[in-house]
């Protein structure tokens, strides 16, 4: 009998990463297998030629899915919500489309270049100005703590991409010794993503 | 005959925002009338309450269509092209919005944290670190460069929302003191979109 191997995806991934991680939690969610591909980026693996053919901008997380590269962690939410899951995670229609687009911009800006930044520079050593990105990252947490305050998720009546963009590095802002102790709001709705079935956690978050 | 007045969206705009400026070009290039409401961010009028009940980020553009308001340049951009434009500027197959969404990500992050950061100290005094920015900035320029070697746009063989997102600080770059005389495919590109139905400039970018 021939061994056919089955296709599998593959993810270039770094296991601190916050935007590797949302990548994993979405795939644990969607109940996909895949294959991790582990990246360096202390040793440089992510700048090597080999590497920047994959992804022009020398960034991890990146997706290859059937021979197709898809690099930027929200454009692989995007991806894998199109193909593997279903309009409840990001819908078609104008509306409900522009409500998740909305807080995947604030993952993309804020909570990336405020909260993430901060996590890079205690826990990875990179170069910053922490108190623009203590200033950025607690002023979002401050407007996603007054809107969760009457709702149960960030863009519509379920969970959808929004809440997988936004929460890895909200969760984690402890790392960056940012307490969540006064945002009673945000905490049960990081309790309400961890009890999503496939939930998985990372280092630093369980 | 009764007046019935016809209802017209609204947009919060500043006029030299790169990022105010790509709605109003994609409401140009979709044939959308619409208001502006000037908003005079030197005067803090992006952070009186009033404004921030509309958008609670505290920033423009900001997009009110028939009562519904979206917050957020890109999230404005999805929204326009599901509800008055159709799949040639953002297609909804996983590729093809996976094609597109990579370089929505590249407009909000090295192009905003780049290319728009360096402009903003340069033309409004805004604090930073110019090193930084100008590393980042040219940086995805000559990404973006090789990219645009062997293609007219930037995601698919059509232009498309990522083109929209990528132009504004792209071909504002000069206003920066970024010469994009080393970029002969990036000028290229930005003469295609200029040729594009119903093309508006803004200050600085004719």
């Amino acid at each position: 009998m021939l061994n056919h191997k089955a296709y599998i995806m593959k993810l270039y991934d770094i296991p601190l990463s916050g935007n590797c991680y949302k990548i994993r939690l979405f795939l644990s969610l969607l109940g996909k297998d895949y294959e991790i591909m582990p990246i360096n980026a202390t040793a440089g693996e992510n700048r090597t030629a080999a590497f920047l053919e994959i992804n022009p901008r020398g960034q991890v997380p990146v997706l290859e899915d059937d021979g197709l590269i898809i690099w930027d962690s929200t454009a692989i939410l995007m991806y894998l919500a199109r193909r593997y899951g279903d309009e409840a995670w990001l819908p078609l229609d104008a509306t409900g489309l522009a409500a998740v687009s909305q807080w995947l911009a604030v993952a993309q800006n804020e909570i990336l270049y405020g909260l993430a930044r901060a996590r890079a520079m205690v826990l990875f050593k990179r170069a910053g100005d922490m108190q623009e990105y203590l200033t950025v990252g607690t002023g979002i947490l401050e407007v996603m703590e007054k809107h969760l305050e009457n709702r149960e998720w960030l863009a519509l009546e379920r969970p959808t991409l929004a809440d997988i963009a936004c929460f890895p590095y909200v969760a984690l802002a402890p790392d960056a010794g940012i307490t969540l102790e006064h945002y009673p709001a945000i905490r049960a709705w990081i309790r309400r993503i961890k009890t999503l079935p496939g939930y998985t956690g990372m280092q630093g978050l369980n």
